[in-house]
């Protein structure tokens, strides 16, 4: 196993590391500069693509957010090709959740190019932005939302009972409101209709593009929202126990380890391209690859 | 009791006793696939039914669903009465909870040849749906339904008198408004409707179809949305408090007994019907009942 | 003291003292019956008066109305004109809370002999149902209306302070909403109108009879409903906290005492009106009057 | 130190420590009258300028309004120029929170001068209302005030990632939306609008202004109403959460000290505008100024 790790290593230049340093990690100023440019090029080609469906704008200002929109594609596309390039496996890189949503950020620009209309969906850059976390190292921020992820997973079960409940109460009222309101309101006219503004009603959204007309309908309507009201407090208990329930457990564990901040660290590895390393980690837990080749080099080169 | 027992047994040859473990259980791999193959019947009628509501998809595949609903009940309709055949006591069936639903599913189709426009009724079907957890063994999830079901008769007489209140509230505040607004505004005609609008607005659903145009209707009403805001709170408490509390029961009796998994036997008994019996259990608890008859059988015939 | 009971006491026939027990209290089967059928009156005699301002039953039904109307009237004055007779001090029953809502709700229909219109005001007999809980000797309902009455009452103070920054902020956005959407919007004509879209906007009950329609109001409308719905959540907080503190108290005073049932007691005293007393009371503990006159009457007779 | 404080004391003469005492505290009967006063002319001013906006109102009472307006103006004016002439540091008051809201309160009247329609901005007045609190000595009330700021503050990270998410799933169901709804419903004419719609459905607003039209729409929508009802029970779940845990805290700290009511102490020290001292105080904390000057003044007089 060293052997092969070797020989990949020599095959890399020290350039190479570096690039992989500053593309994929947030260590080094540089790294961290070029992570931020990344983050304001993100949102403002969400704006551009936004602004450009509005027909105000796209009238005044159709070639600047045309032009615009090449830029950003282009720069993702060379970003794209430089990370395949500086990991030791691009095909591990590129089945990876961020390598996928990164071709699907450009793909959309080329194929608006053939068929038109497609390149709303750049919005799915939006996605990218999910790497926000691991550039401003939001060590707190990460522990908060495992705990929220944590309190989601232990009220799975609990929710898609009640989601199950949802459903089937839904479709048997949007029968009877059918079968009640049908003739008289048009916003009853079929099953599906019916049972689109259950949900609309349960859920207390309450649009108003089909509400009851008929007395027997209102009446249904209002006992289904004073008992619905009640029992739809239900998710809202459930969530809160567990999440008070998680957030204990966590405050145990933090007092026993003290190594929250440890899961902020930003190395990638340059050869499966895991992240999540240790702090003090010197190799890839995963693939035992060395993780700072860079600092290594530098190491080697100051010796 | 062993004696009357035997004899029942004696009448039923051992096809029949597979046919009850066919259909009434899901512990062997045949029974399990029955299962599921019904509930994708249903979940299929239930689609044909809705669509069949929709104007254009009737005139288009008219003809379709009508044969594709025809098939459903006559199978469901197999399916009764097999279930009623492989029974010792079809009468205790027959009036069970799922023996109604299961009659209740296939009868409006053949009223409907009788009587149009009931045929809707159909969607009752969804009740079916809800062996779904009998039939994947959804233990934890049973156990998770419980602590809601646990929670919410705890919550019961904390919420009986909550909508007590509500409903004395929007009584008064109905013919408060129709007072107010009556003249004005035709939304308020009459005390029924005002005390339909005072309960969408309470519970925040807020249609629009009936809103206040006064000045004094619109205070009465934005004093009404924010004292009722924070007033409404109230369920949620109630049922997060008892929620905890109900599910650190649980978590007390779970380590105590730990036997959460047993509940989901699928065994049902041939003679009386009910279900949930013990992993162990040889026998009804509630008749006395010989409950594997089939493995019985294959025991016999292997010694 | 004891004296001048026995003064009052001698005054008041035997009959007298068994109407008392009738109407006022539930212990005896005609006491309970009399409240079951006055109960039943009551909210008979509202879905009259909400009935009579349909248009289409008040046509067609506009007599018996009126005649349903009197009667319930007639009954209910009565019924008041007894109550009177069947305590010591009138004036103490007439300006108790029953009293004046007992008054309230027979008053209406005689005012609209000479004021046309004001016999929907009949709805505030409604809050006579408040009796209900005494009657059918709902004691682990009070309990439990008192643990809510108990959270609400912690809450106070922080539901408070939440109302005052809820008015703030509506004030001063719809101060700024009139500013932005005013001319172009219809809906944000004056800043009292805009308040009002404001407060129906943060307690998520959107109408949409008022709605924005600039580019600019849009957006501060979704940042104040996705800020609104995070903060929002307060009330819930607060009042779940303390509804769970308040719950936990009442468990440890229960052990304690034990005597929770004894809230429910339906006698009520002669001489003060007062009720609230204890199973084993013999004397009222407000005025020292002889509670169960009637028993005593007949053990009299009796011995 | 004590020197240069001497200094400023003499130039200050006691009719002027006498102003200060006036308008800038509540301890004297005097001081809390004016600040009585000084709270109803902000909320009746607000009132005035809430009311103008009124076209009925406005044409029938213009007047009245202009004169009542010029007339709070000016005592607003001299207020903040006593404010300013009664501490020793006039820039320091100034730039404090209180002294731009009260800059801000006033300084609207006179740009509507030369620019119409600003004079709405005077709503700005409502700030001033925040002094409330240290008028009544609402003790009980700010330490409340504090628990919720304290929980909100806890809350903050889980708050700021849960917002991220909603806004990603906002910007990604908007684009969805768009591409889905665009053609066949004007509602959905652009992204921006889109995501507009997200915010009200997902935040259960649901103006109905724009409501999806086409099946897959509503199919889109329903998916998105259910589930994100019961993801969006988070941040209540996360805020009850944290305001258990704040005020648990709180108890004991409160058993542990006992001074929670000296945070409602109304001193301001004229020479640094700073406020929130301890009721014992003498100097105060933050520059070593003498506090009560009025009293000590009153002392040396009475020696």
């Amino acid at each position: 196993m060293t052997k092969s790790k070797k020989q990949v290593q020599e095959r890399f230049s020290p350039s190479r590391e570096r690039l992989h340093e500053l593309i994929f990690e947030a260590d080094t100023p540089l790294g961290k500069l070029f992570d931020i440019i990344l983050m304001i090029m993100i949102i403002a080609s969400i704006i551009v693509v936004s602004l450009e469906t509005v027909d105000g704008y796209a009238r005044q200002y159709g070639d600047v957010f045309t032009i615009l929109e090449w830029i950003f594609t282009i720069f993702f596309t060379i970003e794209y090709v430089l990370r395949l390039y500086a990991v030791y496996k691009p095909i591990k890189y590129a089945t990876s959740f961020f390598g996928v949503i990164d071709l699907l950020a450009i793909l959309p620009s080329y194929i608006s190019i053939f068929i038109a209309g497609t390149h709303s969906l750049m919005i799915i850059r939006a996605l990218r932005l999910l790497r926000v976390f691991r550039i401003f190292k939001l060590g707190s921020f990460l522990t908060q939302g495992e705990t929220i992820v944590k309190a989601l997973k232990m009220s799975r079960a609990k929710i898609g009972i009640f989601m199950f409940f949802i459903l089937l109460s839904v479709s048997i009222l949007g029968a009877v409101m059918y079968l009640v309101e049908g003739e008289a309101n048009s916003g009853f006219d079929n099953i599906p209709l019916s049972i689109y503004w259950a949900v609309v009603t349960l859920t207390t959204v309450g649009y108003g593009d089909i509400a009851p007309v008929t007395a027997l309908g209102r009446f249904i309507s209002a006992a289904l929202m004073i008992l619905g009201y009640s029992v739809i407090a239900v998710p809202t208990g459930i969530i809160t126990g567990d999440m008070m329930k998680a957030s204990s457990e966590d405050a145990e564990n933090e007092n026993n380890e003290l190594h929250s901040h440890d899961r902020t660290n930003t190395q990638a590895c340059r050869y499966c391209s895991y992240e999540g390393h240790d702090d003090d980690a010197k190799h890839c837990k995963y693939c035992g690859e060395v993780l700072n080749a860079v600092a290594e080099i530098d190491d080697m080169a100051a010796s």
